[in-house]
């Protein structure tokens, strides 16, 4: 248990990190400073949480445990001073792999603390979990004015929201087994982001809106 | 007193409804897939209520009963599939409609809601009213990159704040009358919204910021 | 000490009418209606603030006292109206004066309500400081689809969080002497505003992104 203790520090710690450091990167196109890439991730380390605090009412994270605050801070310099390596083509594929486990991380985290607190159940600990992992990262996109990472063709959010839903349906039935829930709910995380990487999955074609719109005008013109 | 409950119910759902499909309406033009429609659609539905129920401090209203979560998720899927039907000349008209009715009744409702837990009588109630009501829409709008709302020609936010601060002057005059000025208000953000719709009522011409600053070059050049 | 409480009366009236009427200014270009102006400017003098509370958990501030919202609102329609004068140099000039000592005064008054709270002190209260003194312009900036204020050239939040830091470091290392240090910092901020109204100061080079990116090009190409 003290082994899995750790495991989860470490993850949380690099996590935080990786979101952190996804701000320099999706700010490159824009003439962006030193401070705002300090501000943008703060935000995207700690957005969704606050947010899922928020709704539960309960005193917010970072509040409680400022290391969060001090890794996104220390993360944002280093990915600024730094941000040429993140180009390199290992180096980014090392930070797309710990963002992954990140989401999936704070995802679960984000549900399973929802839970405790008996919000709205089921649907609520499924909702803040996917809050809590890509919210932040909705906000820094709005804030540079970028597509959200819901538009994005690279399934981000829909892996967390299947994870998270698996996890809370476990919960539900399994109730006793809530730890391996947890850890299988990851793994698919996981595993769903990794063949998303790879370009091993893409959304259907009959999940777009551009699909749809064409196959009721072909059905019109019959 | 029962038939109210059954409509008040009734509008409720079919209002939560029309924010939920008004995301996928909004939508149209972005590359767009059945999981965005769907947080947007959620978004739009409960958004400004959850906003409200923050700054009163209050349980989130759709964790208390997730039936709005239900609908707004059922409503979205129902007009991502039937997207090509909501472009129907009649059936958007009616689309539009429901949205009315709902705008004026949630409101109302939200102004009831502050107005009962003493929130910054008279014009906290007037503003928590409003932001339940197109709060969602502007959340929506800022997601798709798109103007929100405030800047939309049509008369939509505007009604609602007159309807709510009617309504809050007459709890204040007469708050015995409670109920009965609910309606009232309810009907009059209809009736505008009905006259907008028809292009009956457009903002007077003094009201926009172009004029103001045309007015004062005018007044510079004599 | 009345002599002060009436000078922190004054600023925070004219420092919630300069938020507001920022609003007017930033959306000079958008075709904007007075309705719009009015939201714009209440959630521009109010949003920091509001945000502010909700992480701390605290009543939201405008609901206590309603005379926010009554400022922000006449600041809104005088700003309006007059439009054309504030684009006069000397007046322009004024009302960036107003609203730096808002910022000022607003940044430092929202590090005190968070330490007197124990919210994650030290580093909490300097970041709800620049919550309360910036997030209402940023929240702004988002719904006017305007570049937000930390992309601006100008330094703008980051005096704010220079006052703040300084302000929790003498509150950490001498709580006794907390008015005096207030003052210093507020001073602190307004001097480096009124450097960087003036192009006296800049961001230095070595703090831009695009900086780094060419020198991490250069030392690739050696």
């Amino acid at each position: 248990m003290d082994h899995t203790a750790i495991l989860i520090e470490i993850i949380s710690v690099l996590g935080t990190a990786a979101f952190a450091i996804s701000a320099v990167l999706a700010a490159e196109k824009k003439e962006i400073d030193l401070f705002a890439v300090m501000v943008l991730g703060m935000i995207t380390a700690v957005g969704g949480g606050t947010i899922r605090d928020c709704l539960l009412d309960v005193p917010i994270f970072w509040a409680q445990d400022l290391s969060y605050i001090w890794i996104a801070l220390a993360s944002s310099i280093i990915g600024f001073i730094f941000f040429g390596l993140l180009k390199k083509k290992w180096i980014n594929r090392f930070y797309l792999y710990i963002d992954t486990f990140a989401i999936a991380m704070f995802g679960i985290q984000g549900t399973n603390k929802a839970w405790e607190l008996g919000f709205g159940i089921p649907a609520g600990p499924v909702l803040l979990g996917v809050i809590t992992a890509v919210g932040g990262g909705i906000i820094r996109d709005v804030l540079l004015q970028r597509p959200t990472l819901l538009f994005s063709k690279n399934l981000y959010a829909i892996p967390v929201t299947i994870g998270c839903t698996l996890h809370a349906m476990m919960l539900m039935l399994l109730p006793e087994i809530g730890s391996i829930s947890a850890i299988i709910s990851i793994a698919l995380i996981i595993y769903m982001r990794h063949l998303s990487i790879n370009d091993k999955i893409t959304l259907p074609e009959w999940a777009l809106l551009g699909y749809r719109i064409q196959k009721f005008e072909n059905y019109q013109n019959k």
